[in-house]
């Protein structure tokens, strides 16, 4: 039976997830898993607050557990990773998110990493991130192209945002790969990387990469299950 | 008008309320801000997965907004310091988390941080804080006790296995100064500090102290508040 | 009776010490711990070399020293704590360090620390504390005002000078918080941060805070009293 | 036309060789690229000491030159990447080196990761490309198993020690995740994960997925190709 | 019998050996040491790519086993330190890196360290390097003066661009210690350090100096010889 | 007129400044600098707290003033480095401290360091050093022989302490390069590293070498000197 990797867009905007599913094409393989996209009707129209990513990190989880019978790997399509780490709780299944793989990946194609964020806002908690993954000593710069989530779709004033951002962190702060800090700007990865000659990591793309991977190597996640307690502890 | 210092403590026991409201006691000082402690009837039992952290993260930050005008400062009383960015987007006033402040307050006591946990499972979401902290070479150990929130009841149980950690910490790891990594150890600090010989750190106590000093001295907190994007956009 | 936080403002200059009095008013409470400030008449007119740091800091820990039974938690206020270690040595009260202390706080109110310093001859001491606290990962930038101590007393010249360093850390660094590397620079606090839109620290009310958090619950310093050698030592 | 990986084992052991393709048979997919693996018929019988990979190194970076209009993305299949960043500049096309997409793959699946080598001779050698890679505080400790590559063929001794081994890294060092420190160990992967109830990664296997990933999403490496001097240059 | 350091110029320029010769000159006392200068004919002539480097690294490990029992010390003098780990496996005499020495030398003589290079492409093998030390912390800038190895011997140009690079690094970067990140530059050590005001470093004075210090005193090399396996191996 | 290199014993022990006089004996070149050993008769007998350090800072600064014309280049000889950074502010000349000295010049004999203390309460002044240098990723362990200073006398209990020491270090903390932490355990150095079989540095001996190196060629220290403020102060 056909393996079947899940992408969850945590927001609720159809078009951005047709957008993820468009990008992420190339790895549909004959005999490899299908990568299916969903996005969730309830989440927020936009991810940009930590109150969006932690609502939007509850319904995370709870998709994963609602689809654990029916997908064999999952990917969270948002740049915060939202419920990543519930998620990992709730499956034995692989769970990426593609804050984390498209970092990640990104240390494999260069050495100073630049960031293409949305907003401004986002970067106090980009920064807890790439901390709390170790790997902030290899990230020169976060910046914001000040655009909001909708607003990506004006293609044109998007991507002379993103260029001038994707510049200002090769030429003022040395990056020499750039990730792109949010799941709705996948169409913008070709003509950025062309017009910066620089590599640009779609992080979506990275994920689902590494789910594959995961998946047909059977991979397991360091579930961090809680252990029985060593005391009983009645009425619990 | 008498300020006020607000504890949330986010799992549903009245029992571990009463007791960070016992242990916080000698910060109520005439003239200064009350402090009042309350538990989140639908919270989890216990703490202990991220399940329940994510849980409690949204509650949390409920609650700051509920009570945003019936508070001056707010502390989130729980070791993973769930919803603290998202309450810290909610208001102006300050909100502190005990986990941040007890080991901030920690590196101010001794040279070596050693955290006593309740369970192993927890272990990998507090390296993750403590990396996104950016403070992880100070810390050189997190134990845990093995016992579950409810089980920390057993006070004979617990303060024998909170002992042996705490030894373990200081002898074999070299911490000299503890952070007890559960609002639930509250009533163990003065025994435990007696018989390590080393200062211990009841996280509650870090927290008020830091809310009471940010909240009297009108220190705000720097909120990353989702700036206006730089265009338009309809329908959101 | 009464307890009683001893400030001590390690430069000779009562106009600074009346300055941090009226700054820490606020956690003058009813009940609580009287604070009171004092100069040390042997210091230096201000604290701008190493020299001056190594000197301060003799001084210091013999002022500890001889309040030792007249003060139950002492702070010593400049930027570059000196003989703050010499004096937790001397002491099982609480010492705190303005600069520790203000660097700690800042980590609770805000992502990347900016250190607004008087004079660029400081910046490797601060750095080579920032890196011995392990917290160097979270300052993104240290600037001179240029001023001498005394010269911060011209209160025009001086908060331009603040506010276009702020400013400099803020939009050019990234800080989303500043610390004011100077006990000398108390009065500035309020009117900067209103002209900054962010968080502003001035490290002496941080450390009082710490110090009254300490006193009020009994937390110990980790002393690294020298222990006993192994083998007994004629002679010494 | 066919895609087509060339995955190169460094050392001349066709043995070695087997056991790589064997184990990354499931990422050869109907329509998906060809994934062929070499041994280098002139490389060192094993790579163990620093000589062995330099010496692998050119032969290696050779190779990619040789193959590069036969193949469209490379792996570098030995644990210490000889060559790998010699092979980048030499093409455009992805080359993965296994240490590094193997430790990248471990930091999505568990927070310390434990590396099980051959000898310990390998130690400082690793520990430099840890750090190299800005890794090292993910990684909690690497213990040598003390055996030959050779010898890794006597799989009832070999599995035994690196069961021992990795026990080690999980109960006395805190490991959550195991990363296989030799290409020459791909047939245990699956019995010590289950051994050890702890995930187990095959670095070849999360290179040939890292290279896959580049390759079908036109991922270009960041390629730090000598800029033509300012100057000219007479008679180089 | 007189001792004898043998300096390594893996590139196969006499001029660039006799320079490294004369600017080590001070170190050949009467009764101390030979310091004599070789470089290597078939070395590439400027080492500017990874390829040249590993190029080059070969031919050093092969020269010091050669010179082995003709030299009481060796040293590398390109800033790449190329072959110098396989050296230090092949002897048990010292061997020092020229990159390694002078930027451990810097650490001595400033706080934050700037690094003149010759070309852009050097920087990400740079940084890799810097992170292996474990010392990336205290170098803020590496900046390319954009000149070929051979281009440095126009003096005129060459040390217009190392002012204006190093003025760079003092005052957009806040560098206080220079280090030359070329053997080819010895000659403007002393009027770069004059124009600027800055200690500035060349490496291989650096390196000798160490190679000095640990032959007088008979220091070893921490050799990670390739232990014994614990296993026989058949064949090897 | 022949230079002279001062090495500065800030404890008022002739028997310990014999010993390191003794130690660096391979340095005294014919044509090279002397190198005389000092102690001062004012300074602590052993060098034990934070206030005996502190004291003999202020002594080590005012020697270096008093002897400023009468050497060329310095050398502080307690692992504490007392008074370093605030000689360097008075005077031009090269100041080096042997505890920076020692643990650079390990880091270019070996990968992980191991330093043998001789108190449990030197550990945390050592590790603050440690971080403020920015090596301690590369320190895996400091471990005291709970010997004072003085008791370091009696040959046979320290070496076999020190011995006992060193073994753990290597075995059970992976060191490869052992640093003593204290000017008086030169004696120890050749027998240690002939029983231990790793590389053991003396700091007296490092030092005195990078005070040689860097006099020989006109090495500046990056002297922190206080600038002119920008505005005039008058009496002051």
């Amino acid at each position: 039976m056909t393996q079947r990797i899940l992408v969850i867009n945590p927001n609720s905007s159809q078009r951005v997830t047709d957008a993820i599913s468009a990008a992420v094409a190339a790895l549909r393989l004959p005999g490899g898993p299908a990568v299916d996209c969903i996005c969730l009707p309830d989440g927020p129209a936009g991810i940009e607050t930590q109150d969006h990513v932690d609502h939007a990190g509850r319904l995370v989880a709870r998709a994963v557990a609602q689809h654990e019978h029916a997908a064999d790997a999952f990917v969270v399509a948002c740049f915060s990773d939202p419920g990543l780490h519930a998620a990992r709780e709730a499956t034995a299944k692989p769970v990426m998110g593609i804050a984390e793989s498209g970092l990640l990946t990104a240390m494999a194609l260069g050495n100073h990493i630049g960031v293409i964020s949305i907003l401004a806002a986002s970067l106090p908690r980009h920064w807890r991130y790439f901390r709390a993954m170790g790997i902030d000593g290899r990230v020169v710069a976060d910046l914001p192209v000040g655009l909001g989530v909708a607003a990506l779709s004006d293609e044109t004033t998007t991507f002379a945002r993103m260029r001038e951002v994707g510049r200002a962190l090769i030429e003022e702060h040395g990056a020499d790969v750039l990730v792109m800090g949010c799941a709705g700007m996948a169409r913008y990865r070709a003509p950025l990387e062309d017009a910066l000659g620089r590599p640009v990591v779609d992080p979506s793309q990275a994920a689902v990469g590494m789910a594959l991977t995961a998946l047909r190597f059977n991979m397991r996640t360091s579930i961090a299950r809680p252990e029985k307690p060593r005391v009983a502890v009645a009425g619990e």
